[in-house]
Protein backbone atom coordinates (compact mmCIF):
# COMPACT_ATOMS: atom_id res chain seq x y z
CA UNK A 1 0.00 0.00 0.00
CA UNK A 2 1.27 3.30 -1.09
CA UNK A 3 -0.40 6.80 0.24
CA UNK A 4 0.31 9.80 -0.23
CA UNK A 5 -1.60 13.06 1.85
CA UNK A 6 -0.48 15.78 -0.38
CA UNK A 7 1.61 15.00 -2.35
CA UNK A 8 4.01 13.75 1.10
CA UNK A 9 4.14 10.07 2.38
CA UNK A 10 1.50 9.60 5.31
CA UNK A 11 -0.46 7.17 7.45
CA UNK A 12 -3.12 9.29 9.00
CA UNK A 13 -5.04 12.82 8.34
CA UNK A 14 -6.40 15.52 10.59
CA UNK A 15 -9.42 14.43 12.59
CA UNK A 16 -10.71 17.94 11.88
CA UNK A 17 -11.12 17.07 8.01
CA UNK A 18 -14.11 17.66 7.12
CA UNK A 19 -14.21 14.30 4.66
CA UNK A 20 -15.00 12.47 7.97
CA UNK A 21 -16.92 15.30 9.70
CA UNK A 22 -19.58 15.31 6.80
CA UNK A 23 -18.32 13.31 3.77
CA UNK A 24 -17.36 16.67 2.40
CA UNK A 25 -15.27 15.51 -0.60
CA UNK A 26 -15.29 13.22 -3.27
CA UNK A 27 -13.35 10.35 -4.69
CA UNK A 28 -12.33 8.14 -7.32
CA UNK A 29 -11.38 4.12 -7.74
CA UNK A 30 -9.14 3.94 -10.86
CA UNK A 31 -7.36 0.36 -12.69
CA UNK A 32 -3.70 0.58 -13.02
CA UNK A 33 -3.12 -1.44 -15.93
CA UNK A 34 -0.31 -3.75 -17.09
CA UNK A 35 2.05 -0.92 -17.86
CA UNK A 36 0.80 0.65 -14.40
CA UNK A 37 -0.94 3.29 -16.08
CA UNK A 38 -4.38 4.68 -14.79
CA UNK A 39 -6.71 3.28 -16.98
CA UNK A 40 -9.49 6.23 -17.84
CA UNK A 41 -7.78 8.91 -16.30
CA UNK A 42 -9.31 11.76 -18.14
CA UNK A 43 -12.67 10.14 -17.63
CA UNK A 44 -11.89 10.03 -14.00
CA UNK A 45 -10.80 13.54 -13.49
CA UNK A 46 -13.94 14.65 -15.20
CA UNK A 47 -16.14 12.94 -13.12
CA UNK A 48 -13.71 14.09 -10.04
CA UNK A 49 -13.55 17.73 -10.62
CA UNK A 50 -17.92 17.71 -11.43
CA UNK A 51 -18.02 16.27 -8.21
CA UNK A 52 -15.97 19.05 -6.53
CA UNK A 53 -18.28 21.69 -8.51
CA UNK A 54 -21.21 20.78 -7.33
CA UNK A 55 -19.95 20.81 -3.36
CA UNK A 56 -19.54 24.00 -4.17
CA UNK A 57 -15.21 23.73 -4.11
CA UNK A 58 -14.13 27.33 -4.88
CA UNK A 59 -10.89 25.88 -5.32
CA UNK A 60 -8.83 26.48 -8.79
CA UNK A 61 -9.28 23.23 -10.45
CA UNK A 62 -6.71 23.70 -12.91
CA UNK A 63 -4.02 24.14 -9.60
CA UNK A 64 -5.69 21.22 -8.13
CA UNK A 65 -5.46 19.23 -11.30
CA UNK A 66 -1.30 19.29 -11.49
CA UNK A 67 -1.17 18.88 -7.60
CA UNK A 68 -3.33 15.53 -8.43
CA UNK A 69 -0.95 14.81 -10.98
CA UNK A 70 1.87 14.74 -9.61
CA UNK A 71 0.87 13.30 -6.50
CA UNK A 72 0.05 10.19 -8.55
CA UNK A 73 2.99 10.09 -11.20
CA UNK A 74 4.90 10.36 -7.64
CA UNK A 75 3.29 7.35 -6.56
CA UNK A 76 2.73 5.36 -9.10
CA UNK A 77 7.23 5.96 -9.72
CA UNK A 78 6.94 4.24 -6.22
CA UNK A 79 4.65 1.46 -7.18
CA UNK A 80 6.56 0.57 -10.48
CA UNK A 81 9.87 0.38 -8.09
CA UNK A 82 8.29 -1.52 -5.67
CA UNK A 83 6.71 -4.10 -8.30
CA UNK A 84 9.58 -4.30 -10.89
CA UNK A 85 10.33 -7.61 -9.48
CA UNK A 86 7.17 -9.14 -9.77
CA UNK A 87 5.01 -9.78 -12.92
CA UNK A 88 2.27 -7.93 -11.45
CA UNK A 89 2.35 -4.02 -11.96
CA UNK A 90 -1.31 -3.93 -11.63
CA UNK A 91 -3.39 -2.18 -8.95
CA UNK A 92 -5.86 -0.09 -7.73
CA UNK A 93 -5.31 4.09 -7.74
CA UNK A 94 -7.89 5.40 -5.55
CA UNK A 95 -7.71 9.59 -5.01
CA UNK A 96 -9.79 11.30 -2.43
CA UNK A 97 -10.29 14.96 -2.27
CA UNK A 98 -11.91 16.46 0.69
CA UNK A 99 -12.78 19.77 1.80
CA UNK A 100 -10.09 20.09 4.48
CA UNK A 101 -9.89 21.06 7.95
CA UNK A 102 -12.52 23.78 9.23
CA UNK A 103 -15.14 26.07 9.16
CA UNK A 104 -17.68 26.73 11.47
CA UNK A 105 -20.23 23.65 11.22
CA UNK A 106 -21.76 22.44 7.76
CA UNK A 107 -20.93 26.06 6.43
CA UNK A 108 -16.92 25.44 4.59
CA UNK A 109 -14.33 28.19 5.17
CA UNK A 110 -14.52 30.40 2.15
CA UNK A 111 -10.56 29.85 1.42
CA UNK A 112 -10.64 25.77 2.52
CA UNK A 113 -7.64 24.04 1.67
CA UNK A 114 -8.68 20.65 0.32
CA UNK A 115 -6.62 17.48 1.43
CA UNK A 116 -5.81 15.48 -1.85
CA UNK A 117 -5.27 11.85 -0.49
CA UNK A 118 -3.83 9.17 -3.29
CA UNK A 119 -2.94 5.25 -2.50
CA UNK A 120 -2.05 2.60 -4.43
CA UNK A 121 -2.89 -0.93 -3.19
CA UNK A 122 -2.24 -4.37 -4.87
CA UNK A 123 -4.93 -5.64 -7.32
CA UNK A 124 -7.56 -7.91 -5.74
CA UNK A 125 -6.84 -11.37 -6.59
CA UNK A 126 -9.23 -13.97 -7.51
CA UNK A 127 -12.04 -11.82 -9.53
CA UNK A 128 -10.62 -12.39 -12.23
CA UNK A 129 -12.76 -15.38 -13.35
CA UNK A 130 -16.37 -13.28 -12.46
CA UNK A 131 -16.06 -11.84 -15.94
CA UNK A 132 -15.16 -15.14 -17.84
CA UNK A 133 -18.07 -17.37 -15.64
CA UNK A 134 -20.39 -14.98 -14.57
CA UNK A 135 -21.56 -12.85 -11.22
CA UNK A 136 -24.40 -13.97 -8.90
CA UNK A 137 -25.94 -11.27 -7.45
CA UNK A 138 -27.86 -10.74 -4.43
CA UNK A 139 -31.14 -8.83 -4.53
CA UNK A 140 -30.94 -6.27 -2.16
CA UNK A 141 -33.70 -5.08 0.44
CA UNK A 142 -31.97 -1.65 1.32
CA UNK A 143 -33.07 0.77 -1.45
CA UNK A 144 -30.63 3.39 -2.99
CA UNK A 145 -31.84 7.40 -0.73
CA UNK A 146 -32.93 9.47 -3.27
CA UNK A 147 -31.09 12.84 -4.00
CA UNK A 148 -31.22 14.45 -7.05
CA UNK A 149 -28.37 16.98 -6.30
CA UNK A 150 -25.97 14.38 -5.22
CA UNK A 151 -27.06 11.87 -7.88
CA UNK A 152 -24.30 10.54 -10.36
CA UNK A 153 -21.15 11.69 -8.10
CA UNK A 154 -18.81 9.42 -6.41
CA UNK A 155 -18.89 11.74 -2.97
CA UNK A 156 -18.31 10.41 0.18
CA UNK A 157 -21.48 9.69 1.84
CA UNK A 158 -21.78 6.10 0.93
CA UNK A 159 -23.72 4.32 3.73
CA UNK A 160 -26.76 3.72 1.07
CA UNK A 161 -23.64 1.12 -0.08
CA UNK A 162 -22.36 0.22 3.24
CA UNK A 163 -26.07 -0.86 4.65
CA UNK A 164 -27.12 -2.98 1.19
CA UNK A 165 -23.02 -4.83 1.27
CA UNK A 166 -23.96 -5.83 4.45
CA UNK A 167 -27.19 -8.00 3.17
CA UNK A 168 -24.57 -10.40 2.43
CA UNK A 169 -21.18 -12.08 3.75
CA UNK A 170 -21.20 -15.67 1.94
CA UNK A 171 -18.65 -16.52 -0.85
CA UNK A 172 -22.09 -17.84 -3.28
CA UNK A 173 -22.64 -13.85 -4.09
CA UNK A 174 -20.17 -11.30 -5.83
CA UNK A 175 -22.66 -8.16 -6.22
CA UNK A 176 -25.89 -6.71 -5.03
CA UNK A 177 -28.48 -5.24 -6.97
CA UNK A 178 -30.15 -2.27 -5.84
CA UNK A 179 -33.08 -0.38 -6.65
CA UNK A 180 -34.31 3.16 -5.92
CA UNK A 181 -37.16 4.58 -3.64
CA UNK A 182 -39.56 4.21 -6.92
CA UNK A 183 -39.17 0.71 -6.76
CA UNK A 184 -37.42 1.09 -10.07
CA UNK A 185 -33.22 -0.74 -10.10
CA UNK A 186 -30.90 1.94 -9.83
CA UNK A 187 -27.33 -0.16 -9.80
CA UNK A 188 -24.96 -2.54 -8.16
CA UNK A 189 -23.80 -2.30 -5.05
CA UNK A 190 -20.51 -1.17 -6.65
CA UNK A 191 -21.05 -1.31 -9.94
CA UNK A 192 -23.90 0.05 -13.15
CA UNK A 193 -26.67 -2.21 -14.31
CA UNK A 194 -26.72 -3.02 -18.04
CA UNK A 195 -30.23 -5.08 -19.09
CA UNK A 196 -30.56 -6.45 -22.62
CA UNK A 197 -34.06 -7.24 -24.37
CA UNK A 198 -34.52 -7.87 -28.23
CA UNK A 199 -30.52 -6.63 -28.68
CA UNK A 200 -31.39 -3.26 -27.01
CA UNK A 201 -29.23 -2.05 -23.92
CA UNK A 202 -31.18 -0.91 -21.37
CA UNK A 203 -29.69 0.94 -18.22
CA UNK A 204 -31.16 3.84 -15.51
CA UNK A 205 -30.50 7.24 -15.38
CA UNK A 206 -28.75 8.48 -12.12
CA UNK A 207 -30.73 11.77 -11.69
CA UNK A 208 -32.27 10.91 -8.26
CA UNK A 209 -29.19 8.06 -7.02
CA UNK A 210 -26.30 5.97 -8.22
CA UNK A 211 -22.91 7.03 -9.85
CA UNK A 212 -22.16 7.59 -13.04
CA UNK A 213 -20.00 5.12 -13.72
CA UNK A 214 -16.41 5.51 -15.87
CA UNK A 215 -17.21 1.83 -16.99
CA UNK A 216 -20.69 2.14 -17.83
CA UNK A 217 -19.51 5.23 -19.95
CA UNK A 218 -17.07 3.52 -21.65
CA UNK A 219 -19.71 0.49 -22.23
CA UNK A 220 -22.35 2.27 -23.56
CA UNK A 221 -19.55 3.97 -26.25
CA UNK A 222 -18.43 0.42 -27.06
CA UNK A 223 -22.24 -0.67 -27.40
CA UNK A 224 -22.97 2.28 -29.53
CA UNK A 225 -20.01 1.15 -32.32
CA UNK A 226 -21.43 -2.17 -32.18
CA UNK A 227 -24.66 -0.46 -33.77
CA UNK A 228 -25.73 -1.92 -30.17
CA UNK A 229 -28.77 0.33 -28.90
CA UNK A 230 -28.40 1.64 -25.68
CA UNK A 231 -31.59 3.03 -24.10
CA UNK A 232 -31.07 5.65 -20.78
CA UNK A 233 -34.67 4.96 -18.68
CA UNK A 234 -36.12 3.57 -15.98
CA UNK A 235 -37.10 -0.32 -15.52
CA UNK A 236 -38.36 -2.41 -12.54
CA UNK A 237 -37.08 -5.48 -11.26
CA UNK A 238 -39.30 -7.46 -13.31
CA UNK A 239 -38.28 -5.97 -16.43
CA UNK A 240 -35.46 -7.48 -15.79
CA UNK A 241 -36.23 -11.19 -14.63
CA UNK A 242 -37.58 -10.93 -18.29
CA UNK A 243 -34.40 -9.81 -20.34
CA UNK A 244 -32.12 -12.10 -22.19
CA UNK A 245 -28.90 -10.95 -20.31
CA UNK A 246 -27.91 -8.55 -17.37
CA UNK A 247 -24.19 -7.01 -17.18
CA UNK A 248 -22.70 -4.92 -14.43
CA UNK A 249 -19.71 -2.72 -14.81
CA UNK A 250 -16.73 -1.01 -12.55
CA UNK A 251 -13.86 0.45 -13.21
CA UNK A 252 -11.59 -2.40 -11.68
CA UNK A 253 -13.97 -5.30 -12.81
CA UNK A 254 -14.68 -4.33 -16.71
CA UNK A 255 -17.84 -6.12 -17.16
CA UNK A 256 -18.94 -8.93 -15.53
CA UNK A 257 -22.38 -11.01 -17.01
CA UNK A 258 -25.10 -11.87 -14.35
CA UNK A 259 -25.90 -15.50 -13.75
CA UNK A 260 -27.84 -15.89 -11.40
CA UNK A 261 -30.00 -13.21 -10.02
CA UNK A 262 -31.89 -13.77 -6.68
CA UNK A 263 -33.23 -17.77 -7.76
CA UNK A 264 -33.14 -16.54 -11.37
CA UNK A 265 -30.45 -17.77 -13.73
CA UNK A 266 -29.36 -15.89 -17.06
CA UNK A 267 -27.46 -16.81 -19.90
CA UNK A 268 -24.55 -15.18 -20.64
CA UNK A 269 -25.56 -13.66 -24.19
CA UNK A 270 -23.29 -12.91 -27.07
CA UNK A 271 -24.02 -9.50 -26.97
CA UNK A 272 -22.30 -9.36 -23.69
CA UNK A 273 -19.00 -11.43 -25.13
CA UNK A 274 -19.21 -8.85 -27.95
CA UNK A 275 -18.70 -6.06 -25.68
CA UNK A 276 -16.27 -7.77 -23.59
CA UNK A 277 -13.77 -8.49 -26.55
CA UNK A 278 -14.15 -4.94 -27.82
CA UNK A 279 -13.70 -3.32 -24.32
CA UNK A 280 -10.85 -4.89 -23.95
CA UNK A 281 -8.98 -3.69 -27.40
CA UNK A 282 -10.23 -0.18 -26.39
CA UNK A 283 -9.02 0.30 -23.25
CA UNK A 284 -5.23 -1.18 -24.76
CA UNK A 285 -5.47 1.33 -27.33
CA UNK A 286 -6.49 3.85 -24.63
CA UNK A 287 -4.40 7.45 -25.30
CA UNK A 288 -5.93 8.84 -21.84
CA UNK A 289 -2.81 9.22 -20.56
CA UNK A 290 -1.67 11.32 -17.55
CA UNK A 291 -0.96 14.34 -18.84
CA UNK A 292 -0.40 17.22 -17.00
CA UNK B 1 -8.92 22.46 21.45
CA UNK B 2 -8.99 18.59 23.52
CA UNK B 3 -8.60 16.05 21.48
CA UNK B 4 -8.79 12.09 22.34
CA UNK B 5 -8.80 9.34 19.54
CA UNK B 6 -9.56 5.64 21.89
CA UNK B 7 -8.68 7.28 24.94
CA UNK B 8 -5.34 8.66 24.02
CA UNK B 9 -4.85 12.23 22.84
CA UNK B 10 -4.65 12.64 19.28
CA UNK B 11 -4.58 15.12 16.39
CA UNK B 12 -4.68 12.43 13.45
CA UNK B 13 -6.65 9.69 12.10
CA UNK B 14 -6.16 6.74 10.04
CA UNK B 15 -6.48 7.28 6.50
CA UNK B 16 -8.11 4.21 6.19
CA UNK B 17 -10.52 5.07 8.86
CA UNK B 18 -13.76 4.08 6.82
CA UNK B 19 -15.66 7.51 8.80
CA UNK B 20 -13.55 8.79 6.00
CA UNK B 21 -13.88 6.77 3.09
CA UNK B 22 -18.08 5.90 3.16
CA UNK B 23 -18.99 8.49 6.30
CA UNK B 24 -19.44 5.07 8.25
CA UNK B 25 -20.16 6.37 11.62
CA UNK B 26 -22.67 8.72 13.72
CA UNK B 27 -21.63 11.80 15.94
CA UNK B 28 -23.08 13.56 18.50
CA UNK B 29 -22.45 17.42 19.52
CA UNK B 30 -23.17 17.74 23.20
CA UNK B 31 -23.43 21.25 25.32
CA UNK B 32 -21.41 21.09 28.60
CA UNK B 33 -23.38 23.21 30.87
CA UNK B 34 -21.70 25.88 33.56
CA UNK B 35 -20.41 22.79 35.72
CA UNK B 36 -19.02 21.76 32.62
CA UNK B 37 -21.01 18.78 32.54
CA UNK B 38 -22.82 17.07 29.61
CA UNK B 39 -26.14 18.27 28.99
CA UNK B 40 -28.79 15.37 28.30
CA UNK B 41 -25.78 13.01 28.18
CA UNK B 42 -27.92 10.02 28.64
CA UNK B 43 -30.51 11.24 25.51
CA UNK B 44 -27.25 11.60 23.39
CA UNK B 45 -25.92 8.20 24.07
CA UNK B 46 -29.69 6.73 23.07
CA UNK B 47 -29.62 8.40 19.45
CA UNK B 48 -26.04 7.71 19.27
CA UNK B 49 -25.85 4.01 19.88
CA UNK B 50 -29.45 3.55 17.65
CA UNK B 51 -27.35 5.04 14.71
CA UNK B 52 -24.78 1.75 15.63
CA UNK B 53 -27.71 -0.24 15.40
CA UNK B 54 -29.40 0.90 12.45
CA UNK B 55 -25.82 1.26 10.63
CA UNK B 56 -25.35 -2.59 11.92
CA UNK B 57 -22.59 -2.29 14.27
CA UNK B 58 -22.19 -5.30 15.92
CA UNK B 59 -19.79 -4.57 18.52
CA UNK B 60 -20.88 -4.82 22.22
CA UNK B 61 -22.62 -1.37 22.99
CA UNK B 62 -22.50 -1.99 27.03
CA UNK B 63 -18.44 -2.35 26.35
CA UNK B 64 -18.30 0.92 23.98
CA UNK B 65 -20.67 2.93 26.10
CA UNK B 66 -17.89 2.39 29.12
CA UNK B 67 -15.10 2.86 27.16
CA UNK B 68 -16.68 6.03 25.75
CA UNK B 69 -18.01 7.52 28.85
CA UNK B 70 -14.48 6.53 30.05
CA UNK B 71 -12.85 8.71 27.64
CA UNK B 72 -15.32 11.58 28.02
CA UNK B 73 -14.75 11.77 31.76
CA UNK B 74 -10.80 11.77 31.43
CA UNK B 75 -11.29 14.62 28.61
CA UNK B 76 -13.55 16.63 31.22
CA UNK B 77 -10.81 16.54 33.94
CA UNK B 78 -8.41 17.90 31.26
CA UNK B 79 -10.77 20.11 30.23
CA UNK B 80 -11.70 21.77 33.70
CA UNK B 81 -8.07 21.96 34.60
CA UNK B 82 -7.69 23.56 31.20
CA UNK B 83 -10.78 26.37 32.73
CA UNK B 84 -9.75 26.54 36.23
CA UNK B 85 -8.97 30.14 35.76
CA UNK B 86 -11.48 31.32 33.51
CA UNK B 87 -15.04 31.83 34.38
CA UNK B 88 -16.13 30.01 31.16
CA UNK B 89 -16.51 26.35 31.98
CA UNK B 90 -18.98 26.15 29.40
CA UNK B 91 -17.61 24.32 25.99
CA UNK B 92 -18.87 22.10 23.27
CA UNK B 93 -18.27 17.93 23.33
CA UNK B 94 -18.32 16.27 20.50
CA UNK B 95 -18.29 12.61 20.43
CA UNK B 96 -17.74 10.57 16.84
CA UNK B 97 -17.94 7.03 16.30
CA UNK B 98 -16.56 5.13 13.14
CA UNK B 99 -16.28 2.07 12.04
CA UNK B 100 -13.02 1.93 12.15
CA UNK B 101 -10.02 0.94 9.67
CA UNK B 102 -10.77 -1.94 6.75
CA UNK B 103 -13.19 -4.25 5.23
CA UNK B 104 -13.41 -5.01 1.04
CA UNK B 105 -15.25 -2.35 -0.07
CA UNK B 106 -18.01 -1.23 1.19
CA UNK B 107 -18.45 -4.58 3.56
CA UNK B 108 -17.08 -3.95 7.12
CA UNK B 109 -15.13 -6.24 8.10
CA UNK B 110 -17.30 -8.80 10.51
CA UNK B 111 -15.11 -7.68 13.45
CA UNK B 112 -14.71 -4.05 12.91
CA UNK B 113 -13.31 -2.25 15.75
CA UNK B 114 -14.60 1.08 16.06
CA UNK B 115 -12.79 4.33 16.64
CA UNK B 116 -13.96 6.44 19.24
CA UNK B 117 -13.33 10.40 18.75
CA UNK B 118 -13.83 12.69 21.87
CA UNK B 119 -12.99 16.52 21.24
CA UNK B 120 -13.69 19.77 23.51
CA UNK B 121 -13.61 22.80 22.16
CA UNK B 122 -14.66 26.15 23.18
CA UNK B 123 -17.98 27.49 23.66
CA UNK B 124 -19.40 29.47 20.49
CA UNK B 125 -19.32 33.00 21.40
CA UNK B 126 -21.55 35.63 19.67
CA UNK B 127 -24.69 33.52 20.13
CA UNK B 128 -26.43 33.98 23.12
CA UNK B 129 -28.38 37.14 21.73
CA UNK B 130 -30.34 35.17 19.34
CA UNK B 131 -32.43 33.29 22.15
CA UNK B 132 -33.85 36.70 23.55
CA UNK B 133 -33.57 39.03 20.04
CA UNK B 134 -34.10 36.14 17.58
CA UNK B 135 -32.88 34.48 14.92
CA UNK B 136 -32.87 35.43 10.77
CA UNK B 137 -33.56 32.55 8.97
CA UNK B 138 -32.74 31.99 5.12
CA UNK B 139 -35.05 29.51 3.02
CA UNK B 140 -32.87 27.50 1.16
CA UNK B 141 -33.19 26.57 -2.39
CA UNK B 142 -31.30 22.58 -1.51
CA UNK B 143 -33.70 20.12 -0.01
CA UNK B 144 -33.11 17.38 1.81
CA UNK B 145 -32.89 13.95 0.17
CA UNK B 146 -35.07 11.18 0.97
CA UNK B 147 -33.68 8.29 3.08
CA UNK B 148 -36.27 6.33 5.25
CA UNK B 149 -33.75 3.87 6.68
CA UNK B 150 -31.19 6.66 7.38
CA UNK B 151 -33.68 9.18 8.54
CA UNK B 152 -33.54 10.57 12.23
CA UNK B 153 -29.76 9.08 12.59
CA UNK B 154 -26.70 11.81 13.17
CA UNK B 155 -24.75 9.93 11.07
CA UNK B 156 -21.60 10.98 8.78
CA UNK B 157 -23.25 11.55 5.61
CA UNK B 158 -24.02 15.46 6.26
CA UNK B 159 -23.34 16.82 2.63
CA UNK B 160 -27.40 17.81 2.49
CA UNK B 161 -26.85 19.93 5.09
CA UNK B 162 -23.64 21.14 3.85
CA UNK B 163 -24.97 22.34 0.36
CA UNK B 164 -28.10 23.89 1.93
CA UNK B 165 -25.34 26.03 4.46
CA UNK B 166 -23.07 27.29 1.46
CA UNK B 167 -26.31 29.15 0.36
CA UNK B 168 -25.44 32.30 2.57
CA UNK B 169 -22.50 33.43 3.94
CA UNK B 170 -23.61 36.76 4.94
CA UNK B 171 -23.75 37.94 8.74
CA UNK B 172 -27.50 38.39 8.52
CA UNK B 173 -28.55 35.25 8.60
CA UNK B 174 -28.35 33.04 11.52
CA UNK B 175 -29.70 29.55 9.87
CA UNK B 176 -31.60 28.39 7.11
CA UNK B 177 -34.77 26.47 6.76
CA UNK B 178 -34.97 23.28 4.58
CA UNK B 179 -37.48 21.59 3.02
CA UNK B 180 -37.96 17.34 2.31
CA UNK B 181 -38.20 16.07 -1.27
CA UNK B 182 -41.78 16.30 -1.15
CA UNK B 183 -41.99 19.98 -0.36
CA UNK B 184 -42.82 19.80 3.18
CA UNK B 185 -40.79 21.79 5.62
CA UNK B 186 -38.08 19.42 7.33
CA UNK B 187 -35.69 21.25 9.68
CA UNK B 188 -33.30 24.11 9.75
CA UNK B 189 -29.71 23.35 8.52
CA UNK B 190 -28.69 22.53 11.67
CA UNK B 191 -31.64 22.75 14.19
CA UNK B 192 -35.10 20.90 14.37
CA UNK B 193 -37.83 23.44 13.56
CA UNK B 194 -41.19 23.81 15.51
CA UNK B 195 -44.18 25.86 14.35
CA UNK B 196 -47.22 27.36 16.56
CA UNK B 197 -50.52 27.73 15.36
CA UNK B 198 -53.82 28.36 17.42
CA UNK B 199 -51.83 27.15 20.44
CA UNK B 200 -50.51 24.17 18.92
CA UNK B 201 -46.80 23.63 18.17
CA UNK B 202 -46.22 21.10 15.04
CA UNK B 203 -42.71 19.71 14.25
CA UNK B 204 -42.39 17.78 10.91
CA UNK B 205 -41.83 13.84 11.04
CA UNK B 206 -37.92 12.76 10.35
CA UNK B 207 -39.38 9.37 8.64
CA UNK B 208 -37.78 10.44 5.22
CA UNK B 209 -35.20 12.87 5.95
CA UNK B 210 -33.71 15.26 9.09
CA UNK B 211 -32.62 14.48 12.47
CA UNK B 212 -34.24 12.96 15.80
CA UNK B 213 -32.78 16.27 17.84
CA UNK B 214 -31.98 16.11 21.22
CA UNK B 215 -33.45 19.40 22.33
CA UNK B 216 -36.46 18.84 20.07
CA UNK B 217 -37.47 15.56 22.37
CA UNK B 218 -36.40 18.22 25.34
CA UNK B 219 -38.90 20.79 23.93
CA UNK B 220 -42.03 18.59 23.46
CA UNK B 221 -41.52 17.36 26.21
CA UNK B 222 -41.47 20.81 28.19
CA UNK B 223 -44.49 21.50 25.57
CA UNK B 224 -46.37 18.89 27.12
CA UNK B 225 -46.06 19.75 30.65
CA UNK B 226 -46.60 23.08 30.14
CA UNK B 227 -50.03 21.64 28.61
CA UNK B 228 -49.17 23.32 25.35
CA UNK B 229 -50.47 20.20 22.39
CA UNK B 230 -47.51 18.99 20.10
CA UNK B 231 -48.06 17.48 16.74
CA UNK B 232 -45.98 16.03 14.61
CA UNK B 233 -46.99 16.02 11.28
CA UNK B 234 -46.25 17.08 7.73
CA UNK B 235 -46.43 20.67 6.68
CA UNK B 236 -45.39 23.40 3.73
CA UNK B 237 -43.87 26.32 3.78
CA UNK B 238 -47.61 27.68 3.21
CA UNK B 239 -48.12 26.64 6.76
CA UNK B 240 -45.20 28.05 8.41
CA UNK B 241 -46.17 31.67 6.50
CA UNK B 242 -49.52 31.42 7.62
CA UNK B 243 -48.66 30.74 11.52
CA UNK B 244 -48.65 32.69 15.01
CA UNK B 245 -44.54 32.00 15.40
CA UNK B 246 -41.62 29.82 14.55
CA UNK B 247 -39.37 28.34 16.80
CA UNK B 248 -35.19 26.56 16.06
CA UNK B 249 -33.69 23.53 18.45
CA UNK B 250 -30.61 22.53 19.01
CA UNK B 251 -28.35 21.39 21.39
CA UNK B 252 -25.96 24.47 21.60
CA UNK B 253 -28.40 27.33 21.44
CA UNK B 254 -31.59 25.68 22.88
CA UNK B 255 -34.50 27.50 21.83
CA UNK B 256 -34.33 30.36 18.92
CA UNK B 257 -37.46 32.25 18.31
CA UNK B 258 -37.53 33.02 14.41
CA UNK B 259 -38.03 36.69 14.13
CA UNK B 260 -37.40 36.63 10.07
CA UNK B 261 -38.10 34.03 7.48
CA UNK B 262 -37.46 35.25 3.97
CA UNK B 263 -38.89 38.12 3.70
CA UNK B 264 -41.39 37.49 6.57
CA UNK B 265 -41.16 38.81 10.36
CA UNK B 266 -42.50 37.04 12.90
CA UNK B 267 -43.22 37.89 16.55
CA UNK B 268 -41.90 36.29 19.79
CA UNK B 269 -45.00 34.70 21.05
CA UNK B 270 -45.46 34.45 25.06
CA UNK B 271 -45.22 30.40 24.14
CA UNK B 272 -41.68 30.74 23.08
CA UNK B 273 -40.93 32.44 26.03
CA UNK B 274 -42.56 30.12 28.25
CA UNK B 275 -41.07 26.97 26.98
CA UNK B 276 -37.69 28.99 26.92
CA UNK B 277 -37.91 29.45 30.37
CA UNK B 278 -39.01 25.75 31.71
CA UNK B 279 -36.59 24.09 29.44
CA UNK B 280 -33.66 26.46 31.32
CA UNK B 281 -35.37 25.20 34.84
CA UNK B 282 -35.85 21.60 33.77
CA UNK B 283 -32.01 21.66 31.85
CA UNK B 284 -30.87 22.96 35.39
CA UNK B 285 -32.60 20.53 37.22
CA UNK B 286 -31.05 17.79 34.85
CA UNK B 287 -29.87 14.70 36.33
CA UNK B 288 -28.89 12.96 33.29
CA UNK B 289 -25.06 12.59 34.59
CA UNK B 290 -22.31 10.87 33.18
CA UNK B 291 -22.62 7.32 34.76
CA UNK B 292 -20.64 4.61 34.00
Amino acid sequence: MILYLNGQVATDLPIGDRGLAYGDGVFETIALDASAQPQLWQTHWQRLSQGLVKLGFTNDLDELYVQICTDVKHALGVWANANSASQESRGVLKITITRGVGGRGYLPPESASPNRIVQISAWPQGREHVATDGAQVHVCQHAWGCNSALAGLKHLNRLDQVLARQEWRDDIHHEGLMCNQAGNVQSGVMSNVFVEKDGVLYTPINDTAGIDGIMAKQVMQVARSLNIPVKQQAFGLDFVYASDGVMLTNSLNGVWPVVLLGQQTFPITDTCRQIQGALKSQLQASTESLAC
